[in-house]
């Protein structure tokens, strides 16, 4: 029986990155620091990137969204504390669609998983942060519920 | 030989928290809460705090500004993460010193500290966040060169 287009197409599936998925997210890494304005990673800090996904110490998670063997999407998570919940928080560093697959629900399989995990890690919320003038996506955060902490200023030293 | 008031005065010293300490530290957690008109930890809350300090597996590290057996303030922070520079972060969680020691260089103490702890985890950035109306609280960040991220809202979902 002759498959029909619908049946044919590979899946999107949320996964945790393996080593051989590395190259394609940094693509998309400095794909988003590009579409950010923003420095994204030199040679060095890829190869540390690289260590602190896949090495002994793991200090992130990664997540890819693969159809078939593409990657079109990725996220990068770590856990961070609320001391007044006295509850994990899953912080998402990074959350990057391709460009030209966005708005087909990636995003939305991504916080399905995200929530999943959090949930699993006994976490009391997930934080992020997106830039101001990012209105898609922010039209998209809060279309799933999430609340902007308005009255917050966040401050950085750098060292 | 008598000692001039200046030396019998004990010397205020940034500690890492002690089990002793906890009880005193949750009195500032709470008056911390209060003053940003949040709600601060509930009894079981505060029981987790105890664990993820103390515990097997911690989750937080507190710092105490002592003066003799005196807790005036604390800070709490964990590790995080920039995917751009691919290094660690050191979240500062919670900085607090109590109402009646404002403005006597207990602050800039507990900085000097965390900076220093920053550096040897090998953090290229100490980030926190302020609510927008603490002036007094902005004021200090800004002398001590820190930037605010005015592009980026912080969003949360609440599981």
């Amino acid at each position: 029986m002759a498959k029909t287009k619908k049946e044919k197409e590979p899946k999107i599936k949320i996964k945790k990155a393996k080593k051989g998925d590395f190259d394609k997210i940094i693509d998309l890494v400095k794909e988003l620091a590009a579409f950010e304005k923003l420095e994204g990673p030199d040679d060095i800090a890829v190869r540390r990137l690289y260590k602190d996904t896949f090495g002994k110490k793991r200090l992130i998670n990664m997540l890819v969204a693969k159809e078939g063997k593409d990657i079109l999407g990725y996220a990068i998570y770590f856990e961070s504390y609320s001391s007044f919940l006295a509850k994990k928080t899953l912080f998402l560093e990074d959350i990057f669609i391709t460009q030209s697959r966005r708005n087909t629900g990636i995003g939305k399989l991504f916080f399905d998983r995200l929530i999943e995990i959090a949930n699993d890690m006994g976490c009391g919320r997930v934080e992020w942060a997106v830039l101001d003038w990012n209105i898609d996506a922010i039209a998209f955060y809060n279309k799933i519920g999430a609340t902007p902490l308005s009255n917050w200023e966040y401050y950085r030293l750098t060292l």
